[in-house]
This record gives C-alpha cells, structure tokens and sequence, in this order.
C-alpha cells in the first residue's frame, strides 16, 4: 500500500467542506453529496461496483471467486460534525479504498466478495439522531421517528433526502439480509487518548460503550439582579451548576469501570446581566460499557435533581431522552485482529469504545469488530484532530490482513 | 387625587406595546415614541407646557409664580425591557402625572415651578446602555461611545436618533444647568420583596447599590464525551459551574450588608451533546451600596477564577466590564420623605435600592431623592410584575406632599 496515495485520499476528501473553521461536511448536504460522489469515481477506478442505496449509504462492492458466499464488510462515514477534523469516519473509508487499490494493483482474488460501505448520517450534528444509514440498513431506522427530524434550519430529514434523489418513505428498502453477510469490520480514529498514551498501534475494540441520556430541567424565578436579597432566590443556573458536578463527582468514582458523564448542552433563560436566571435546560451524557457502574452515575444524577429541587425551592425535573445496551464486539473477530496484530508485531491494546458508531447497529446483524488507530492528543470532534499517515498505513495494513482471512484469498 | 383616573392611565399606555409577551416597548422605537406623544397630550392637557430635549427626554413644566427660581423635578421613564411589566418606570411618570392634574384640579400655585421629566432609554434592553436620557440631562454622556451601540437588528443609536427627529452629533446640548435645580425626586415600584415582606407602604431610598460587572471567560478542551476519561478532561463548563456558585457563596456571607451577586449571562461552546464544553462564556453582576462588602465578593470572585483554572488546567481570565460608585441620596430629601411619611401616619421603611436608576445621574447633579411602592412577589422585568392601585395612589400623595413642601405652596 502507498502512503502518498493515501496522504492524497485525505487531502482531496477535505476539500470537500463548507465554510467555517475545520471540516463542516453535515450529512445529506450538497457538500458531502459531491464528496460522496467523488468517493463513489474513487472506489469505481479501483475497480469495484457501486451503488448508493435508499438511505444514500454508498455500498462498493469487489466481487470475490464465488458470488453466493456470504460478503466481508468494511466502512465508516464521510459526513462530519460543525467545525470536524479530516480523520473521523474518513480514516475508515479511505483507509478501506487505500486496501481496495492495493488489492486491484496487485490483482489478488479472494472467495468472498468484498464491500466498503460509506454509511449516510452517521453524525447527530444536523438532525439530532445519529448512524441512520447503519440503522436502516439494519432494519433499526424507526418510520415515525425519521419523519419527526429537523435541522435548526427547519429543513426536515425528508427534504433532504428529496435533495439528494430518495425518498424517506422508501428508507426501509435500505434493510439487507443478515445472511448477506459474513462479518462487518469498522476502522475508527479512538477519539480518546488511550493508545497515544500507551504507545500502542492498534485498538482491538471489545465492547461499544452506549449512551444512556437526559434531558434535565431547572426552573427558578426571573428575579431583578439588584434587588432580591441572595436568600430570596430561586436561581436556575445554580442549581444546573450543581448538578453537572454532581454527574462529574459521581463519573470520578467510576474511573476504574471507564464510565463517563457529561453535561454538553447547557444554556439558561432569559440569560440577561441583570436577571438572576430563571430556567436551565442542560443534556447529559453517560456511557460506560459496565452497566451496573453507569447505572450508578444515572442514580447519582436522579440524586443531585431530588436534592437541588428541595435545597433551593426550584422545580426540577429530567426525562430520558435515549438509552441504549453496551454492545459487545464478536468474540471470534475480536481474536481474529488480535492474532494478525501478533503476526504483524503491532503494540495492540484490548478496549472498549467510549463513542458510538455504525459498528453498533451492524453487530446486532452480523459478526461485527472494530479496531482503533491513535488520535493525537485523544482530539476528535475538532480541526486539531489527527493521525499520522503512517498509523493510518498501519491500521490499513492490519485491515487488509484481516479481510484476506476472512474472504479467502486465493 | 382619584384612583380611578390612575387606573386609567396606567390601561391607556399599557396600550402602547409591540408584539410579545407582557409590555415591550423598547427605548426610541415606534411604539415608545407613540407613547412619548401620547404623555405629551396628557401633560399639556394637565396645564404643563412640555418640551422634548435633544436626547428625547420629555420635559413637562408646571410653572410657579416665581420664574427664576429653581425647579423641583420628579420624574421616571416609560421605555421597558422585553416583556416587560405595566410598572417599571411607569409608576413614577403616571403617578406624576396624576399628581399634577390633582394641583390642576384644585388651582394650586407654587412659588418654585416643578417639572414631570419622562427620561428616555433607561432600560439597556434595546442598546446594551442604561439611563441615556439622564446621563445625557447630567452630563455623563460620553459621545464615542453612543456611537457605537447598536442593536440587536444592527440599528444604530445614531439611526435611532434620526427616526425619532433627533441627532446623535447634538445630544450634548440635551445637558442642563445644575443651579435649574432645587431637587429631583424619582417613584419607582420597589422591583424586590422587602416592602410587601415587612407590610411598608413607602421606602424611602437612603443610596443606590451600584454594580460592578465582570466577564469572565473559562477555556477548555473540546473532547469527545465518550471516549475521553474523566480524569484527562478540561470542562469548561464545570470550571464555570464552580465560580457562578462561588459567587454566590460569598454574596450569601454578606447577606447582612445586603449585597448580591449575580451570574445572570452564562453559556457554553460548542454546546453539544457528545463534546466536552470547550468555552464558557458569562457575565457575573455584584452590587451593594457597602463598598467594601462588594469588594469581599469581587475578591471571592477572583479567588475562584484563580483556583479553578489551577485545579482544572483551564484558561480562565476576568475582565471588569463596569464599575460604578454606590450614589447616596441627599440627607435633606431623604428626611424629608420621612417626615411626610410619619405626618400621613405611613409605614415606611429606609432601604437601599438595588437597581440602578436615572435618580442616580442625577444624584451627581442636584439634590436627589426616591422613594419606593411596594412590588407584589418581588418581581420586575416580568409581565407578572403588580403594585396595587392603592399603593399607588398612597405613593402619589407622598410625592405631592413632598413636592409642594419643596415648591412652596402659596
């Protein structure tokens, strides 16, 4: 494989954004539609088959030896958050096109056919929900729920699948057979600190971390600033304040476990110099692949609401928003880039993933793994985010093995 | 003096309203200008020969018998905030007004002319600057500065001006003479809890607290929320958290001084659910008319900025954003009021105002005094905001009292 070629893949994909600072590539845009086509020239000049399916998931197929055995899959997404780096989602993708073009120069044949999918709205940034095309393909995509979604331009999910040629009432068309596939494999940037500070290559994923969320509010009283006495109050900031470091108190007692809590989204009513606030509506995030330990931050939370409801008169109350299971990566697959790791004298570490990704609907479909490269300075989410070439070339290199195994070269 | 005519008045210019919640009737808008004609109409029907002044202030003269001699002034102002109450400001313009359609009534003469002065744009809702009127009336106005605001459409002050028939360039001349004055007094509803608390009709203000406002912003790392462990976070958020109830903390040890401590703006970047708060941006106001009571809570304020940005590894810095001397009403006026008060058999109490007024510009200038009715629950700067009628009326005969004391009633 090329590391310049490589190089190259990232620097022609980041073109592809629109304004501001970073990456701002959101799902379904007219932006990532023209990357997305550009990606489906790239993956057709390397010789593979594409096609885009009723969810916009771009699906780039190299057909193997024996067209009914069951395909072995890879893929991440190309669309981005607000102000994104170049290497979430895209290091997967491109990644997978850089083994793809290695397999066609050097004209290898495999049993299996292969497959890099390009997943469609993997980001919640624009419409709030997240791995849409990993759901739809799945047969987890909820009708009502994709018809209720919004961005905070007002354009709903089903106008921007019109812009890009679907329609939303067709999505469940997306839905393939589980017998279709072999296993699914995803190449992810960690977005966390781990393996940089471990100086290891390689992330053997075990077990996605799942978000359990809520939405908390806080009411208080819309006081004059100046003239109600501090023992008068019923201010809605401050007791948002303490409960977001109650959730951090109690995440601090679950580091052993990897649980962890954050308050993300934070803002306050009417949000005047001289008005004590009146109102805070705030969104926390817990995750752990422990459950028991992530319950206990979710109790700790119910905790803080009881208690700053009572200690300072405020009405206080929180709804779940989501909550899904720890998902846990396929035992024979898990072993399977432990033993190329070995072959390849690679540094590998066993953890867990602290983010979500499409790997976690693709497991509940089909033996599904994933396998992490370092990011420096656990950034992601961010235009400082990175990975060397040569990580990336390294994860490339284990990827390759892997899907050789597993499609049979011949 | 008829509490029916007061009622009226108050129903006719709460007519006067843009769209919204409650009363909105932002400073040199249409609607406050319709407003401003509309009181002209009344005072001229009252007998008063009213003029408008260079910075839009309404000027309703009552002349007395003597010319030369200096005038007793009250007067308030009829621009709110956004949804806004019937109350702010109002009182002590319709209360006025009542007061001198009552000598009117009752052919009074005087031998010191009084004037009714409707101060234009006290509220900062519409320009981020408070009690232009006055400040331009006492000479406080500093041109470059006017120059610069703006509002939230991206309206100038200077365009303002100009809709209103006015000119920006000439608003020095709106600047009087200190010896026209022989006193101004301001009524204005309490805004806090204190007087319906301790069941008093009148306080009697004996100084105004003034705030001294901070910006304080908190830097931190925006990581991913899911895979960055607890302990390698920066949250800008929770080192936000930490000084808004710092402040608090140290307000509530000077409950007994009665200063205040506010965090009233506070919001975060990026904001959102899977990404650890990398900024924190908010506005912190604390205000007592003990100087150095203040002084402990800004020091505690400092102390915490300090501390969290050690303890977290934030960016943290502070910037004063105002600062202002408390302004002590004057002892005659302040004694004044008293004995009006004891000679009506009047419960009233001597307090501080913690809001800041255009008394206190004037305060600078002449001799000036307040005095307060009572506000039902505390509120202000709210659509619930409520002072009774008769409260009302009660408040009425203490400044007719007072004024023609001042005045000389012949």
């Amino acid at each position: 494989m090329k590391l310049d070629r490589l190089r190259q893949s990232f620097e022609e994909l980041a073109k592809f954004t629109d304004e501001g600072e970073g990456i701002n590539r959101l799902a379904y845009t007219e932006t990532e539609r023209n990357a997305r086509e550009y990606m489906i020239r790239q993956f057709e000049d390397a010789g593979l088959t594409v096609r885009t399916d009723y969810a916009g998931n771009v699906i780039a197929r190299r057909e193997g030896m024996t067209a009914e055995l069951p395909v072995v899959a890879t893929g991440s997404h190309i669309d981005s958050v607000y102000a994104a780096g170049e290497f979430d989602g895209t290091a997967g993708v491109l990644v997978a096109l850089e083994v793809m073009r290695s397999l066609e120069d050097e004209n290898i044949k495999t049993e299996h056919s292969m497959e890099v999918i390009i997943f469609a709205c993997e980001e919640s940034s624009r419409f709030g929900a997240s791995t849409l095309g990993s759901k739809a393909m799945s047969g987890r995509l909820d009708p009502a729920y994709t018809r209720s979604l919004t961005d905070r331009n007002g354009i709903t999910l089903m106008q921007a699948f019109e812009e890009n040629g679907l329609d939303l009432e067709e999505v469940h068309l997306a839905m393939r057979f589980q017998d279709e596939f072999k296993a699914f494999v995803e190449l992810h940037i960690e977005q966390g600190p781990v393996l940089e500070k471990q100086n290891a290559s390689i992330g053997v994923v075990s077990a996605i971390a799942a978000p359990v969320r809520f939405h908390v509010h806080v009411g208080g009283t819309a006081d004059h600033s100046g003239t109600t006495p501090m023992d008068y109050r019923h201010d809605a900031l401050l007791g948002g304040a303490e409960i977001a470091l109650a959730v951090e108190q109690a995440a601090l007692e679950e580091l052993e476990y990897g649980t962890v809590g954050t308050v993300g989204v934070f803002s306050i009513k009417p949000g005047a110099m001289n008005v004590v606030p009146s109102a805070t509506e705030m969104d926390v995030d817990i995750r752990g692949t422990n459950t028991e330990s992530r319950h206990r931050v979710v109790s700790a939370l119910e905790k803080a609401v009881k208690e700053v409801a009572e200690a300072r008169g405020l009405d206080v109350w929180m709804d779940a928003i989501s909550s899904e299971e720890p998902v846990q990566m396929d035992a024979g697959i898990v072993n399977e880039f432990k033993a190329v790791c070995e072959e390849r004298g690679v540094k590998w570490l066993e953890m867990p993933s602290g983010a979500g990704h499409d790997a976690m609907n693709m497991a509940a479909f089909c033996p599904t793994g994933m396998i992490f490269v370092p990011s420096k300075d656990g950034l992601s989410h961010n235009p400082a985010e990175y990975t060397s070439m040569e990580e990336l070339l390294e994860g490339a290199e284990v990827l390759r093995a892997f899907m050789l195994r597993q499609a049979k070269m011949i």
